[in-house]
């Protein structure tokens, strides 16, 4: 194997598709707006599977007990508006060089089905638990600020605080030096939950501004499960056993 | 000394082999199966060392006082069934990388002996002391799957949780890439012992499915053995002097 | 994108230039000289932008909501006396090669406008609040040390005890190899606090040794900033909430 | 710079040299055997100084103010006996591929200099304080086993447990892939302590096994230090304020 090895699968032309990043991150809000597009548009394809040795050295065990090995995934998902090429998968890379290297490659695909637009999809932690759900943005130029602020996601001073890392952070970095017009939306999130609720109201953003229908339905279960979850712990929390912080990370 | 250093022992024919992996893991339950056969088959015999830069940098110091560099090995191992080649060692990468590379060089050795089936062997944590030792099985295939399921092998939903990492879970996930039907064999173990049991119940789905004979004497003996430390931390803890989680990792 | 990706802006013709590194280190002090020195000089002028895989995997949000990738900035400095080439940036590299490689490229860059003497400014942690602010000196060769003796720069034995570590550390030590002369100015700071009046204690130096002529009512008003700070956890202390030493860490 | 950067001071001949390494290591033993002869022999001469991007990023500063990046030095050690060739330093390297290149370039240059022996010193920690300084070895090959077992170095079954790590491991590991007979030599230390006594005991080794003549007045002044310094620790202990582990770490 060499520094990356690309699986092709499919080659289909797309219609002015834009780019949507969904990997693992804060509140798991990108990797769950990917997973529920994929479950409500059958004609998702996949196209192109990334391995690389920048990935973590391990392999899933699916449920007929066969294996992955760790990888990102471009799915081609035609909509009634712009097709969407959605970039998905279970892991970021295990060091700063591969987080870079990677996200070039990632890059490189959506140049080959003529991407001209990128979202990287994302949460932003508030630390607390959240009534309503706010989309934070930050985007590559001022244009996609204007247009995404009309949208009713909020651009705040310095949040989020720390900088958008990893492969949300580096598409809008190395895909502003490409050229590629691109905006990261951050559903707040408390951190601690895997939160389909910021996944919502990411996903709400997107369609109206990629301009595409989708359904709710698969979303508003997981986030009935997590609410019985929530209930859970503050149940716990009123009894004798409260649970510390640690307990309440990304339980989902 | 490049990435890679392969020194070679002999080159014999080998019939119809199997590569058989048994690095260091969890509850040493495949490099106890590797030094049985190793203990077991005189005949066995060192066909490769691997070194890299990516084995951690030392020696251990041999018994007479000389030194050995870290290194992985290969040996083959001539049974009245189909021939193992037999990979092991006391060392896994120290690096994300350096994990992709070691094992697309193992691999690379197994196609110079002509191995068309390999098996990772391993060990999957319970957290608890067991009766019943069962093996969990994973596979690049729905064939091997069905195969190994018939020899009492469990496949069982989202296990082990985390996937399988580092040399064992490549083995599958570059295997498969390269069209050699992998598959891991995992004893169940507690984690926190070296486990000969677990090794027993490992190497009997081995033998079964790769069909050849092998006594149990030696990793017996060290059952026994291993039973007399867990007796001793059971007394321990009935006494006042209670071991922790700490003490018990990895006694043997 | 490269292992490194210098973007150049402009390339003005600089009058005997001085290059001044002031990237992020012990209490911030390099940074806010540098900060500080733009801010002054109206007429600074970003020349070259380094981008590296070497950098964190991250870009910050600007007030405007778009995003910068992780990066180094040059600026050409004109002043009355000799021209600055101004280094700054939020970030230092990731690991061990890449601090190397980086302040390798910074040389180059230093190399193409000329440069022929160079400071790296930073802080020596005193583990307590100052009265008094020193600058601690290093060079590369026996004549810098006397020019900047004569200045009012100590230099003591086995000072900072750790030696200089990161590009500052580099700059003095890459620097010598290529014959550069270069010295290292370390204004003396807690170590707990963003330390304004340290900074001008090295700027003062620098002023007097490169001759130029700056004002210091940014760093004045910062420092009366800071003295809050400082008063607010005085007052803290002798309460019963006293903040330990993790809270006072980079407060500012 | 490039991955190594190996600069040249002098290319004396040397009479059958033989290599002697002294990193810092455990007890800073190695260490304090090299800095003990670099002080008794006056014509030591520096041959060559090794840099590289595998050192930690930084600078030390020498009494006079002036700064030397991290780097690993060779001197020319000419004794009555065969001559020496020194391997110094206040560094390893800081990963895993590092220690094995720039052991393999310490290898080069030991091969210009026409080394056919070598010697990596070091200390085996014991976790307890010693009245007797046992030297424990470990060598390439069976030849030398013999010849320091008859000098009054011992080999244990087992020991060190976790192999030789490091430069001086590697020095043993990649020494013999290039055929050069190469020997560790390991003072028994308690590990708390830089530890002259036990410097004393190697060297006392190496200089019957090499055959040249040494005084050891330098060594002896630092075990009296250090004789004081454990005194005072052992008052303390018998105080109130009795120090722990980590306060013993090192203490010198």
């Amino acid at each position: 194997m060499d520094e990356f090895d690309v699986e092709e699968h499919a080659s289909p032309e797309l219609d002015d598709p834009v780019l949507v990043e969904g990997l693992p991150g804060v509140g798991h809000v990108g990797k769950l707006v990917a997973e529920h597009l994929l479950e409500e548009f059958e004609e998702a394809q996949l196209v192109r599977r990334v391995y690389s040795e920048h990935f973590p050295p391990q392999v899933a065990v699916d449920d007929d007990g066969t294996t992955t090995m760790a990888c990102a995934e471009f799915h081609a998902v035609p909509t009634d508006g712009r097709d969407l090429l959605l970039l998905s998968g279970d892991h970021q890379a295990t060091d700063a060089p591969g987080h870079y290297r990677l996200t070039d490659r990632f890059l490189d695909t959506a140049d080959e089905f003529g991407v001209e637009r990128a979202f990287a999809l994302g949460g932003v932690p508030t630390g607390e638990l959240i009534e309503e759900y706010a989309v934070v943005g930050a985007a590559t130029d001022d244009d996609q600020v204007a247009e995404l602020a009309d949208a009713g996601v909020e651009f705040r001073d310095d949040e989020p605080a720390g900088g958008i890392v990893g492969v949300s952070g580096l598409l809008l970095g190395l895909g502003e030096r490409r050229g590629l017009p691109t905006a990261c939306l951050m559903g707040e999130t408390s951190g601690y939950l895997v939160d389909p609720k910021s996944a919502r109201a990411v996903l709400e953003v997107l369609q109206a501004v990629v301009d595409f229908d989708v359904g709710y339905e698969a979303l508003e279960d997981r986030a009935e499960e997590m609410e019985a979850v929530i209930k859970r712990i503050q149940e716990m929390e009123q009894g004798s056993q409260a649970p510390n912080d640690e307990d309440l990370r990304y339980i989902g």
